[in-house]
């Protein structure tokens, strides 16, 4: 009886992890002009699917991969209102039938404004909302619980962070949304950030807390290394930030016909 | 006692279940100079850790990476003699004390020569070793069991593969060597190549076996497409190769201290 329990056991569970090591479809994606990763999430069960953070100029590319992977858009969402690319959720829209996600804190129009704590599900699976300001006051983090993994956009790179000194950026409110959000989350949860410029993919909670050059720092430290960055005018926003207030509701451009993809 | 049987088990399922999404470290890492991934897989317990196809520009940074992560490297390993980049074994050895490898097939020189269905031991994890020739003679597959990923090396690439005209390329060979050995993984084994050029990281058996335009045509259609590609020649060959022959004895450059790692 012991053994056939012990038999039943195995069988189950060697089941199990082999289900669960694919019970999530999940691709990250690059484009290599802003640097911005876009990610795919999808339900292997319902074949629904959502993508965070895609990049105009290749909503081809990746609804093409959700079609190769036999799956169904329901949501194209961003993490905030990107200055240095404009976002494929308004053609994406036009190619799929998605519906658009922003927060409402982005100021941008989008089909469904989200707030803190509210719940993205996609077949059997859901994000989380963290409201995470201070790059812009619109910044949120999407927490997926069962995998333990979250979406920071900008708030929290990989060893670095979002900058703070334009549209509503804020230092004390970035250094407090990673401390109170981010950092809270359990240490090996896997960070993926909407950017990195130097061939990393991915951090964790323990790594950032440990080595974050900024983030370590004091609250005051932080804020003073931030204020005396100086950086150059973001070369994209000027266009960037109109598109992608209207993100949401974008038509698809007149010289790129659906049949194409 | 059935209420009792199933919370013990969902209690040691969802421990088991939330201790195997970290049962493995594993980071992937971009160089964007020749589109190169280099992965790293480590063992949370032991902190042995191997790295498969690093690139010397890059050997700092991922030489950082490990210690970062706590992780001893044992290996730097190539999936091949590669002729589009300077391996970073050579490097790494002398950052790290780890042992290069590389397929006996290969012609390089390395500490160790691998060999089909050789295991490659780090901590508590193996790789298994598939000889997957066709792009040159010593290309290997590493395949991780447990997680049911693999590295493909040039072999195969995401709807593509690797050139089969210069070094000992040979299409028909190749072609065996996709459908014989890597095809034949089971059908949701995530598939990590050594390149892309379109902002995708990895696929899937399934993927490849519906969607790859080459590789699901018949044999003879297969040579045919690979033997009038009319590619130009490799950029960095001339300088890659006669490196990368003697990767794994390679010198640390005289002008890169390693006191700045």
């Amino acid at each position: 009886m012991v053994l056939q329990v012990i038999r039943f056991f195995n069988k189950v569970f060697t089941r199990r992890v082999s289900s669960h090591t694919r019970s999530i479809i999940f691709r990250q994606l690059f484009d290599d002009v802003s640097s911005t990763y876009t990610y795919l999430l999808g339900c292997p069960i319902t074949r629904e699917c959502l993508l965070i953070d895609p990049v105009v100029e290749h909503s081809k590319r990746d609804f093409k991969l959700t079609k190769d992977l036999r799956l169904q858009l329901k949501f194209a969402i961003n993490t905030h209102m990107h200055a240095d690319h404009i976002t494929g959720t308004g053609y994406l829209k036009a190619l799929s039938g998605c519906k658009s996600v922003i927060s409402k804190a982005s100021g941008a129009q989008a089909d469904i404004l989200i707030d803190e704590s509210d719940i993205i599900q996609f077949g059997d699976h859901i994000l989380k909302v963290f409201s995470t300001p201070g790059h812009t006051n619109g910044c949120c983090t999407y927490y997926l619980p069962e995998q333990e993994i979250a979406f920071t956009g900008d708030a929290l790179l990989i060893r670095g962070c979002g900058r703070t000194d334009f549209q509503e950026g804020n230092p004390r409110t970035l250094y407090r949304s990673v401390h109170d959000k981010i950092f809270t989350l359990p240490k090996n949860t896997i960070l993926y950030p909407a950017h990195d410029y130097h061939g990393m993919m991915c951090t964790s909670v323990d790594e950032e807390k440990r080595l974050n050059p900024r983030l370590t720092k004091s609250e005051d430290e932080f804020v003073e290394i931030m204020n005396n960055l100086n950086l150059g005018y973001p070369k994209q926003i000027d266009k960037a930030l109109p598109a992608n207030k209207v993100c949401g509701v974008f038509d698809i451009p007149k010289d790129e016909p659906l049949d194409e993809v």
